[in-house]
């Protein structure tokens, strides 16, 4: 089971870059290959825009999924989302590590979606959703937050963690993949920052990190969340049946 | 009323342009001021990351909300970050303009959250939701999204609306504002690439930038979402008494 790690925290040092540290001495321990991309740390630049696409299908007005379809087209992909989409090719199980900021991914991890997943390389409007381009693939989100797990909850102070989390399980779903249960580490804050001292830093972290692990090592063979599908849908997209389904926010289905 | 909208869109003449000038225009009808931040054509930096912040309180690791409570602290905010907030400062309403990519605001306004949005400053441990900062503002969001109205839903192929714009309504409340219901225009494609002809984008632009017009001379009167707030908590920040909110997702509450 090869393993790709996306890594959205600036810090080598961080809470979060521990948690793909133990992720991938887990899997590495039981034989399975494991990529790291550290998107800081290569420099990723996550703003989707006209200077990526040199050759333009329409030079006087910048739309981004149709360049993105006609560089798809033409073998033009940058090559920097060239190299994300490679990485994505040959993994089996996409692990998106990051520290939840204002109530989702930070800018870093957002812009890798904008401009990884490519309209007409990577999905169309029939190869999306239980048709989509990675279907067969896994895929689950490992976040950090740094409200503690008490403060949440629909009507909660720190709000509705399962809505927050939509657009991104949402994303994975409509490229193909088959999407676990997120896992989140609670009242995480930065090192040196809101700890009494650094060995309580410490001590949250090698929990953490060891529940992580241990979790890793059955995300192959994990059931994973259940969203609807083509088969569920008219024409217009609605659904033709009731619910049932538990990859959706909570209430919803 | 003075009007900030903040416009995350990288082509000028895109459809959430034609939004952003017909808002402009609407406002300044009516006698009021208007600022843009056009994000992507003053090339903000939306990537949080320790090159920002010269001076550091941690020099050994980087932790972000540490760096920038030190820094506003110190004075010492980014002169980028300090631009931004100076402009919040002076605004009664605040508009983010974007288009929906991937269930949520470009990496470009996703980042402008992460870097403006400062901890210490703007925000600490008591001062926010219905304490934070920016109370006695408005806020709204107003976004295009590609998939037609009739795709949306819980349960439907293009997804939950309401979940998809928790993550930003949710951060607007936590930063004190009294956020506006949201303003879709749907099926909205780039400029000369789904649309048939220039003419079905004109005149798709025209309905749409002329009904975005008309309800932004309504904002400053309209009666906000309610969230919970304070007094709804008990210490741990669960909910003390039943809903009867209508800013969280439907089915929340």
């Amino acid at each position: 089971m090869h393993t790709l790690i996306v890594h959205a925290h600036p810090e080598p040092r961080s809470f979060n870059r521990a948690l793909t540290d133990a992720a991938a001495a887990a899997l590495r321990d039981d034989g399975h290959g494991v990529e790291i991309a550290d998107l800081y740390a290569e420099g990723f630049d996550p703003v989707e825009r006209a200077e990526h696409y040199p050759q333009r299908a329409d030079p006087a007005c910048f739309a981004p999924l149709g360049e993105q379809k006609h560089a798809s087209t033409d073998g033009a992909l940058p090559a920097d989302v060239r190299r994300q989409i490679d990485r994505l090719e040959r993994t089996d199980l996409l692990i998106l590590q990051f520290p939840m900021w204002w109530h989702g991914a930070p800018a870093m991890l957002k812009g890798w979606f904008d401009r990884v997943f490519v309209n007409g390389g990577l999905y169309t409007g029939r190869m999306r959703y239980d048709a989509g381009y990675f279907r067969g693939k896994r895929a689950v989100v490992s976040l950090t937050t740094g409200a503690p797990a008490r403060a949440f909850g629909p009507l909660a102070r720190a709000g509705d963690l399962q809505a927050m989390l939509y657009p991104v399980q949402y994303t994975l779903y409509y490229m193909g993949f088959d999407v676990l249960a997120p896992h989140a580490v609670h009242g995480v804050q930065g090192h040196g920052y809101s700890y009494q001292d650094a060995d309580a830093f410490q001590r949250h972290l090698r929990q953490a990190a060891t529940g992580w692990a241990a979790r890793v090592r059955r995300l192959g063979t994990e059931t994973p969340l259940t969203f609807p599908g083509w088969a569920d849908w008219d024409e217009h997209g609605q659904p033709v049946a009731a619910g049932g389904f538990n990859g959706p926010p909570r209430g919803a289905a």
